[in-house]
């Protein structure tokens, strides 16, 4: 990575044009790049284009002006963050910072980063690619990802139960106050009670470092994907003891505990007669898939509930759009609140943090992504200066593929 | 054990004063077994009578009549339930059941047993033992034994924090509500109103279960002591994922999350650069312990503050009297609720359901162990028909041990 520093002391040699506005989310397992290119950047391919004007023919209002370009989603896994660095630096993604405005005469660039990394690796992206970190809040940046999404996005939120989707109608007006779960390496709960509002409430250990941790453990999958797909196949009675084990096949039916409810996750591994090698990897991960899953649902319900809290949104990059997860987490909500709760999902689950730091940018003195022109839907305030930002997206953003995603603005 | 089978048709053929009412509870992983010994029975040996005089001449009250007995405790693993039935066989205790009194002339025994096993198992009681097992409610029998230890035993309830045991005064008449969390295999949450009156209103599967389930799959342990004394010389820092770790060593001071916090239990494990048997089974223990600990801790809270209860008694034999799981079980309840509650244990944590069905014989027709007069001290009721126990406790019963234990009455 040496070989990098040598553009660290050139931050003004590449046009500002056609990249603008990196953001970090650097978290403990993972890094999120959110990054917007303009439509005359190299980002841009046909195949991007024809979807885009496919976007814009259906969704937009034609009567907004286009600023003309897209949001861009990458990750990459924070051990790794060399890779990081090397992506960043080939597509000169460092040199679209923003200088401060209140020393005009600096050039010293700034990238709006949160998470626990813009703390820890502050020092390398300065050593490596010459840019210093302007750190968030994490939980702001959540919270100003998630009430974006949720405002601004045509079908951002929907429900998951029995393998079915259905998107929400969420009402900007009728908003809060909602609990966001965000599952990452570990899980914060928070209650947002408006732009800016909002208060940590809870959190679990029991995240998706714990999934993966446990699972590198257990199994000999090589990623966190592979683990996932793997519960797939699984049956999780194998390990797990099940009312059922224990009451002889019956249920407890006097408290509502069916013979299938699980007991005690890996209550069955007690047993003398069987070692790891003896468990298949597919039962282990769906044993551990639902054990994180069902307690995070478990103890958002709770806290939902202690705040007279009507709507639970889960998003991070646990969930990664995975059927069985997502059916789980409903399953406990629904299981834990006897039906009276409802969990929800976010297409743009992963990418929050970042997003949030990258909306971030508007409280800076820019020119690139403001309006002063609000269109009717979708509008979303970030900024204290009365700047804003008008997105549209469809897509997933589950990988490291930018998605369907307009800004509108002049 | 088929040699056993020969007593099955002789239920008669044992004097039945010298051990009386036997109860089992039978869970998941473990038998838990409550039997009394009268004084002139062959339970008693010379250190148990001296130890017997002592405790009536410091705590008993010389004008309640002595019935002459002691409770006696025991357990055995579920997966060897054979041991356990040769154990009742050798000590002649399944002849120290009940007759149904509706039904003079039969003389089919029964036993009082609770738990799943108590449905599971029934047959092969009946097989091995000639009895009947006469099945009492599983919640309602670890009601049953909490109130009674917490009404009639001197110093049964401790809180335990920083490696401080402190005895708590519990007044009988302001003992509800309760919040009772049973820790065996699963995790049972009761609302305790009064003698009879509970609801079960949550529980979790990571329970003892959990963590002996996954202790064994991830250490080289033979046992749950094994994995638990472990734990003493773990250190979970090498395992879990700390808000340090991710902020670079500094604390996330903004939502009161210090640089030791968890942030992410195992999430150290899913570094690609060591594999299981790069990690010390004490460290292991140690994680695993903390992360079970803590989540019980933080769901049982959030369940007492859901219904208000000010008291919260952690129970099971999870804990084991274990220094380390009710410091992490204190701890948790403190931090969770910013110091407002308190976590709360028992010393006869293991044998609340079989205390609670050895209880339930007074609802038979028995005159073994019943009283007419009350006595000022211990008073508690477990029977419709007016029939009362009283008992004074002292000592430990955390293992296979007789415990100082003498029943009043006449």
């Amino acid at each position: 990575m040496d070989h990098l520093a040598h553009v660290s002391n050139q931050p003004n040699s590449q046009p500002q044009s056609q990249i603008s506005h990196l953001a970090l989310d650097i978290g403990g397992s993972l890094i999120k790049l959110v990054y917007f290119c303009r439509y005359d950047d190299s980002c841009r391919d046909d195949d991007e284009l024809r979807s885009q004007n496919e976007s814009l023919g259906s969704k937009s209002d034609n009567s907004r002006p286009v600023l003309g370009g897209k949001l861009h989603f990458a990750k990459f896994e924070t051990s790794k963050i060399n890779d990081c660095l090397e992506f960043i630096h080939s597509m000169k993604l460092h040199l679209s910072g923003f200088h401060d405005c209140t020393a005009p005469s600096s050039d010293k660039i700034f990238i709006k980063a949160t998470g626990g990394g813009a703390y820890k690796f502050a020092d390398l992206f300065k050593e490596k690619l010459g840019v210093s970190l302007d750190k968030e809040d994490e939980m702001e940046c959540l919270v100003t990802g998630a009430n974006f999404l949720l405002k601004a996005v045509h079908q951002e939120a929907f429900t998951y139960l029995d393998g079915q989707k259905e998107f929400a109608q969420i009402d900007p007006n009728d908003l809060y106050p909602y609990l966001l779960v965000n599952i990452g390496s570990g899980v914060s709960m928070i209650k947002v009670d408006g732009d800016g509002k909002f208060e940590r409430v809870s959190g679990t250990s029991l995240g998706g470092g714990t999934f993966w941790g446990l699972g590198r453990l257990l199994t000999k999958c090589k990623n966190f994907d592979e683990l996932l797909e793997l519960s797939h196949q699984g049956n999780n009675r194998v390990i797990d003891m099940l009312v059922g084990d224990i009451y002889g096949g019956t249920d407890y039916a006097k408290i509502g505990l069916s013979a299938t409810t699980i007991a005690s996750s890996f209550g069955k591994a007690i047993s003398d007669n069987k070692e790891l090698v003896d468990y298949k990897p597919e039962d282990i991960s769906r044993s551990l898939l639902r054990m994180i899953s069902n307690n995070i649902g478990q103890i958002s319900y709770l806290n939902a509930l202690r705040f007279g809290l009507k709507r639970i949104f889960f998003a991070g990059f646990f969930i990664r759009g995975h059927a069985y997860t997502m059916d789980t987490i409903s399953v406990a909500v629904n299981f834990w609140s006897k039906g009276e709760a409802e969990a929800m999902f976010l297409r743009h689950e992963g990418f929050l943090g970042a997003l949030g730091a990258f909306m971030s940018y508007e409280k800076q003195c820019l020119d690139g992504l403001t309006v002063n022109k609000i269109p009717q839907r979708f509008p979303i305030s970030v900024s204290s200066a009365g700047n804003k930002i008008y997105c549209s997206m469809t897509g997933k953003s589950n990988d490291n593929e930018s998605i369907e995603c307009t800004v509108y603005g002049t």
